[in-house]
């Protein structure tokens, strides 16, 4: 008989953002997280305390890496703000740019903040029962504009890949999401931002140029 | 600029299993899934009042079909019996057979019914909260074993594709979930059940093999 991957339940813990059969997680610490948010001195401020604390985290199942398959997960962020701007996750476009990911809003209060390559900005937010979908050649990070953990679930095709590169390159994304004063979010420029020049761009959108040339 | 398709956030509504910003939607009614129970004469006494019932149906949101990208959605099933079975789906393989499918449970207590094509046979339990991973290869029906509604979130790749026809072709599939008398579920054989021959086991794992020695 042929060897088939066997079915899996896997059961997400919404206070922990744990989920069971996981196939591998990661954490990430406030201090991985240097370079990132606008006021740098805040930053530091809070590094005495915050430094080691795990700011999120991620359980995913990932079968296998094929073209076709799926790789799903659970995130969980911690609520905070850096001076004025809420936490952020490092982001990324993936590897192969058309390839889309959607995640699914379970507990708290966030946001996906998305960038094309020629730096459009589109703000979706996502609280529990939403579902977001992020459609190919998006760069997209998550923020917790809220003052709970915010946990969701996130499902990619296997063969998408992340590039971290790409918003770091560019000096953060085109939009920092702040406090508004009033118990809220707002968007405000990122300062820091550069535009992409054109070879760029022409290679974020490579995949899709060589798929159809082809 | 390139035109990107736009980013969404839908919102589920785990009540009436609706989600916002759907692209399109379909029902099953009771009548629709005659012969697919093994109490023909139970299913004949329940039409009078149940023929017209939507017993379940689906919100999508599919952005397109290409490969790479991925459609989602919500299902909701009634809660009910035909003779001592479980109210089942329809159930399908995907036309990609390769292509793996993730269920999300929200609502109600359900589970997932796989069946590779050689016939053997899986079940995964989804309660709120499990993510049930049906790998490539494996058909499979959902069945509401509890009282109330089952509400579902689902993900699967854009190119998969769906074919009903494999599990009608074997008489159905080779187990049925049926009430065990004690509150809870038990898994029977279903006498009319036939074996797939080499030739369809064969066509089943069919994109693989070409994907193998292209």
């Amino acid at each position: 008989m042929t060897q088939l991957f066997e079915p899996v339940g896997c059961k997400v813990d919404l206070q922990t953002g744990a989920m069971s059969d996981a196939t591998g997680d990661y954490q990430k610490r406030f201090r991985d997280l240097e370079g990132l948010y606008a006021d740098a001195d805040a930053f530091s401020a809070m590094q005495a305390e915050w430094n080691d604390t795990v700011v999120y985290e991620v359980s995913e199942f990932r079968p296998n890496e094929r073209s076709g398959d799926l790789i799903f997960g659970v995130t969980r962020m911690l609520p905070g703000k850096v001076g004025t701007e809420y936490f952020v996750t490092r982001g990324h476009i993936h590897r192969q740019a058309d390839r889309p990911e959607i995640y699914y809003g379970q507990k708290g209060r966030g946001l996906m903040l998305m960038e094309s390559p020629e730096g459009e900005i589109r703000v979706v937010e996502i609280d529990a029962q939403t579902v977001c979908y992020v459609p190919p050649y998006w760069i997209h990070r998550s923020v917790n504009v809220g003052d709970e953990e915010l946990v969701m679930l996130f499902c990619y095709p296997a063969d998408s890949g992340q590039d971290y590169d790409c918003i770091a390159k560019a000096g953060g994304m085109r939009a920092r999401i702040v406090d508004d004063g009033k118990g809220g979010w707002k968007q405000v420029d990122n300062a820091g931002w550069r535009m992409r020049d054109a070879a760029t761009i022409a290679a974020l959108y490579g995949h899709q140029q060589k798929e159809e040339t082809a």
